[in-house]
This record gives structure tokens, sequence and C-alpha cells, in this order.
């Protein structure tokens, strides 16, 4: 069954995604108001999502619709915003048909309900070309207090949470489904890696810990290494890099971790790995911020490794 | 000469595009600060517009980039809210050369300067699939005070700006060199009916006299049928329409012309009058609001005409 128009896809599905917002008007509206409380700025991310570029069409509407949010919720996180609402723009190839878009919406639902968020508006096409999802989302920070990318210093401490790298052999395992018989990783693992990399997991529990502690943040998107130069061009240091030595190569290119990468003083660095502790996410010192720019990785015996700092450009590598 | 890379794409050609605001950070982190003055709400919007559905691929780089902006300012000021700033995703089937850029950022600049607004973030793509410029737009309105659609009440006067039908036939003598010829327009004429339909241009001159006097407004993108449709039964009232007698089969239907419906209050209909002429803009009275929820279409006898609704719609007209 596909359904007849606009307005039901919007009435029927969306609505309930508004969760009774006041500034949503039931999306009857042509625009939203977003509430953004005294003594704080409203933060806003736009991101993207198109099938055959960062999902592949077979995946569950469930998963991408989960993916298109998450990944700017992940955004979000990393500047020390907490997540309050967000715009979507849905271009369908062809008008959708109910199954399809009841999976979709469920996967909305979800990562609502996971990173406490709501639709405040958007828009509907129909249009020949693969189908995307652009979701603007916001969040809100005490004023003054989004942590950046520009403001990491000489002698911060580099960590990044979680694993990096999980993502990536995630989506090779969907694409091979033997490699979980090759490499001996059991089906736990194996559906664990392909979850990494069908549903990112932001690290909101992480919001406060990177609020108190943080210098810089961002999260890990393209890559680990091309991230890393990204934070340390923009606050104008260098970097040494010291641990993940044999898996650097790897976890230097892996993309699509939304993992965090932090700055963090390193007066702080005991009371951030208690606050991280605590919230119950894993972190781990990387490395170390440098004066002069270099971002350089050592060896066990403190030589110097020729890694590329790798990562995705589009302009460069689509297609 | 093609762009090497999202970073010189972004550094080189959109940074300027931000006016140096506060919050943009240069474009150099992974999200921007929308400023929201006390006393005042933000509203947002997003539309996006692709290449064969809401532009033609021939027409200039410009043009297109002026569209993708001007559709959004259109539905701020009907909402009574002054222009701020704007999210801009941009999906490219290529990675584009220099003189496309150059073309997109000029009317990037031209637009943003006729309407007060910057360029806060966004997104870059290179994707299989028709370019496409998804667009969310940010204004702000003293509080409580944004003008909506449902908030129109029976014996409201329904106004219009400008001329309807401009744009439609616009695109017509683009698609159709002779036609101006055939129906005996000048080529001063045919020229300012084509810029009607390429570079839209919201009622910004109107923001006060709304505010000061609209019950309810919406602009006019999908057709006047349908979105006074959509305005009356957001508001639960019916209308009389009684004004462009002879023309409604095509004004009715008649989308992209981005002109403002406006619900005002009788006592109020001099003052609004007075309001748009000091404001420059010409206004029209087409019709009443009526407490029956029918739309009606008088002749210039009284006796109703059938005029179907029309306008488009994504889901059912796409493709």
């Amino acid at each position: 069954v596909t359904i007849r128009n606009e307005t039901e896809f919007i009435q029927n599905y969306l609505v309930p995604l508004t969760r009774g917002a006041a500034g949503t008007f039931g999306l009857k509206d042509d625009a939203a108001i977003i509430p953004v409380p005294d003594g704080h700025d409203l933060v806003v991310t736009t991101d993207a999502v198109a099938s055959g570029t960062h999902f592949m069409p077979e995946q569950s509407p469930a998963d991408i619709a989960w993916k298109a949010v998450a990944v700017n919720v992940s955004d979000l996180v990393a500047k020390g915003a907490k997540p309050v609402c967000y715009q979507m723009s849905v271009a369908f190839d062809n008008a959708p048909g109910n199954a399809w878009v009841e999976s979709f919406v469920r996967g909305l639902d979800e990562v609502q309900s996971a990173f406490d968020l709501y639709l405040a508006g958007g828009d509907t096409d129909v249009r020949r070309g693969p189908l995307t999802i652009t979701i603007t989302a916001f969040g809100v920070v005490p004023t003054n207090r989004m942590i950046r990318r520009s403001t990491a210093q000489t002698g911060d401490k580099l960590y990044v949470s979680g694993t990096i790298g999980d993502s990536m052999n995630g989506l090779l395992m969907l694409q091979d489904p033997s490699a979980a018989t090759k490499f001996g990783l059991s089906r736990d693992i194996e559906q664990s890696l392909i979850n990494r990399y069908l549903r990112p997991q932001p690290r909101i529990e992480l919001l406060a810990a990177l609020r108190e502690h943080a210098s810089a943040a961002m999260d890990i998107s393209d890559g680990l290494g091309q991230d890393l130069a990204k934070l340390a061009a923009a606050s104008g240091v260098g970097a040494i890099m010291s641990k993940h030595r044999d898996r650097l190569p790897l976890v230097a290119h892996a993309s699509d971790d939304y993992e965090i990468l932090a700055a963090i003083p390193p007066g702080q660095a005991n009371s951030f790995e208690a606050a991280a502790r605590k919230a119950g996410v894993a972190v781990q010192c990387i490395g170390t911020l440098t004066e002069t720019t270099a971002i350089q990785f050592l060896d066990s015996d403190g030589a110097t490794l020729d890694v590329s700092l790798g990562g995705w450009d589009h302009f460069r590598d689509a297609r």
C-alpha cells in the first residue's frame, strides 16, 4: 500500500513524533518555534545521510532513521549541548509504502526516546535520486559554554571514548557474511559490530564530564586521523599519539564510529576519567597536544610511525 | 577547474557568507550558535529545492542559490519573523567547478544582502542524484507573536500581496521562448515574468504590517487554492472568494509565487491597506472568511463557480 499524499504521511505518522511540543503546532504551520531556556545558547548542527553513501539501501528503514538522527545528536553531545529537537527534510525516490513508513517512524521514535528529543518540523519531497534524510538538530548549553574545536591547549591530554574501528568492521561484516567466521569471531561479536555500524550510539552519558573538563572536543565521524588533524589545526597545536600502536593504520582511517575526541587539561585528567567511569563510558588517553603543529604517531620504542591521516573527503572520494 | 576538496569549498567560498558572525566559528566547528535576543522567539523553517523538481538544471547557479534561500525567507516573513541566518546542506552530483561555485556563491551573497541574513553552517555531500539544496532558515519574532495559520476568525478579510500566477507564466515562457510573442507581450514583460519564477521576492517589506494587523497568514507556494484550504482548515473556517473571477482557474492552481495570504480582522482592513501602501507593496482583498468550512468561489453575479483547489502534492504529482 502506498501512502496517498503528503498530508497523510505528516498527520498520521510524523505528528506523534512531535511529542505534543507547543512550538511544533502539530506540524500544521509553515514554521516551528524552538524553545531556548534563559541562560542558555542554542546549538545547531546539520548532517544529511543518503542511500548508497551513508547507508545501504537494503538496511531497515528503522536503522536508517536511527542513523540519520544519531549522527546529528553525536555532534551536539561533542559540543556539550543537550539535544532538544530536530527539523527533518526527507527526499524520497518514490512515494513510500505503509510498511516502509512504519519501520522508519519506529526508528525515529526509538532514537528520539534514547536521546530525549522531538521532531519540530521539516519538509518532504519525491524526486529521482537516492533516498536522502537531512537533519538539522538543536541542543542547548549554558551560555558561552559550547565546547569548541579551537580551544585546545598545548599539554592537554587527548582522550577517545569507546573503541575506534568497530563500526568499519561491522560494515565489513555486513558486506561479507563470511568475514566473522574467517576472523574467528562469535555471532554475538559479529552482531555487536554490525550494530555499531547500523545504530551508532552517541555518548550522551559523557555530556556532564565533557562540559566540566574538556577544553575542546569533537565527534569522530570521518576517521580519528582526519578529525584529530582538524581539532589540532583549529587550536593551532600538534599532537603526539602514543596509543593504539599496532592498530594505528586501521584506527586512523576508520570512519562512522561517532565516538568522542576530547582535549583534557592534564590537571583534570584524573577527574575526567573518574567522571567517565561514573557515567559508564570507557575512555582512554591516546596522546598529548604539542606546541609544534605536527601530528606524530610513536611506536612502542618511541620511533615515529608513518601513518597517513586518511579519512573521507566527499569531493575527492565519493562515487 | 574542479574544486579539490570540501575544505577548499568551505573555506574559500562559504566562510565569507557567514559575514563574520560570532556563532559561526568561521565554519571550523561542528555546530553553530544561533543568537536569540531577549524577548523574542526563534522561528525555524525548512525547505529543500532539487534540480528537475523545483528548478531546471539549465538555470544559472546564482538563480538556484537565490531561490533556495528565498523560499525559506518567504515562510519566515509570512510568520512575522525577521530573517537572521540559515543552515545549508548541499548535495552535489559531481564535485563542482570553480565557475559554477562562483556563480552559486554570488547568488547566496545577493539573497543574503536582500533579506539581511547570513550563513550559519551546514553540510556538503557528493552522491548520485539531482543537485539538492536544503535550507533551514531562522528568524526572530517578539515572544508569542509568531503569526500562525490556525488563528484566523470568521469575518476576517482575506488579502493577497502582489499578483498571483506571474511565476507560473514566467516558467511557461522559459519553457516556450515563443510564448511571449504569441501572447503579444513585450520583452520587458516577458523578462519580468521570468524573473518572478527565477528570483522569487519574499514580501519582507510587509513584515511590520503583518505583525500589526494579521490574525493569520502563510505564504502562497503550492497554489492559492490549496494554501487557502490549508489556512481555512487550520483555523476551522471557510471562505467566500469574490475577486479574480475570470482568472480563478489559473489563480487557484498557480504555484511558486511566494506572495502572502493574510487574514485581517475587518476593523483593521483599512489600516492594513494603509500600512501596505506605505511599505510599497500592493495588496488586495480577495474574499472573506466564513463560519461554514466550505470554500466558495463566486462569479460577478454571485453564482458559485466550480473551481478545483488544485495545487501540488509531492507524493501524488512528482515524476
